[in-house]
């Protein structure tokens, strides 16, 4: 790889390439990744991410104006490590993979905290951190799309399956419970919840009748 | 309505009947339901409640020892009211409703922030502020398991159907995209999910290669 081409993202507002501007790059994010990860938001500081990347804190204004950026950053950071799409084979085997690695990741409470993090953020905060939450939201999700569109090309499921939806019915339940709840997340859920989202997706265009008998005006 | 039928559940510990005794509870639980709406659990006082409900702090703290016993019993309260269990005759028109009713508790600004409050509640808080929000969601689920029960009685769904796995699958993909997502939550979203959950209900016991293709073991 390039050294440029660790520059992975448009949450960079000044972008540059090159050796000590990547390198710096990495450095600072994965230094707000870090502090994210053990103290939360609320305690990620511009000061606290300079003294631990080992620059300056000019440094960090300069290509993050504000510490949502760097969030910004540090979640996209986090929705790209360690997470492999799945490519099982099959879109059961792939589904599975991909809940597994859902739950894995909320079973890590560093993890785990972040999510409450941004869960606990109110819709009328700041636009740049809803952006960096939807961020990784999306990142995560479009990653995952490219197991839907294996299964479509192996006629495993239907051409027009929506794949955000097909994605979501598969992580919902494990998010709920993982903020919520004090179910268990055991294999007996992962197999249900991927059976029951899977059954839905097959189910989107070969039966028309769900849907809409509830309500003539649809 | 006889007065002390107006003690409603097990969150008070120190359980009395009567008029007076059924008056303060009522008070006492209503203030810190709106504390709650307006303030979030982290504005939450033992003061500000007593104030709010017009009855000594001591009375209080004989009856609620903590701030999260009345957070419980506030959450209580909230998965009480204002939420009748849908009952249109089929199982579709049930869901849809039910989903139609959490979307608009979701789109209020001021439910959605202490669902936001729950969510931000680490594992590791007092035990029984953990209690409180598991109270809250299985109450939510306990009463809607009688939609399911309903349909199992007009051969609707299978008879052995997972009652809370099927309103998870109803209730999860709106939490997680009022809580973490910006995808809308609209009448598209609603009947798509229903029509998923629904699937994946009739799904279980119709097609007994679901869940366990990818795995042997199982």
């Amino acid at each position: 790889m390039r050294q440029d081409e660790t520059v992975p993202d448009a949450t960079t507002p000044a972008r540059r390439t090159g050796g000590r501007s990547a390198r710096v790059q990495d450095a600072v994010e994965a230094a707000a990744l870090e502090l994210l990860l053990d103290v939360g938001y609320s305690g990620l500081t511009m000061r606290a991410v300079a003294q631990a990347a080992g620059v300056a804190e000019t440094t960090i204004y300069r290509r993050w104006p504000t510490v949502d950026h760097l969030t910004a950053a540090a979640l996209l950071r986090l929705a790209a490590v360690d997470n492999p799409i799945p490519d099982t084979g099959s879109i059961e085997g792939d589904l599975h993979a991909l809940l597994t690695q859902i739950v894995a990741l909320l079973n890590r409470p560093r993890v785990l905290r972040v999510v409450r993090s941004a869960a606990a953020l109110d819709d009328d905060s700041t636009g740049s951190i809803r952006a960096a939450r939807s961020a990784f939201f999306d990142h995560r999700f479009a990653t995952a799309t490219s197991i839907v569109e294996r299964a479509i090309g192996r006629h495993e499921l239907p051409a027009d399956t929506d794949a955000y939806q097909l994605i979501e019915a598969i992580s919902a339940p494990a998010y709920m419970r993982a903020l919520l709840g004090n179910r268990p997340i055991d294999d007996d859920f992962i197999a249900a919840t991927v059976a029951y989202a899977l059954a839905g997706a097959r189910a989107g265009t070969r039966d028309d009748t769900l849907g809409n008998s509830w309500d003539g005006s649809r």
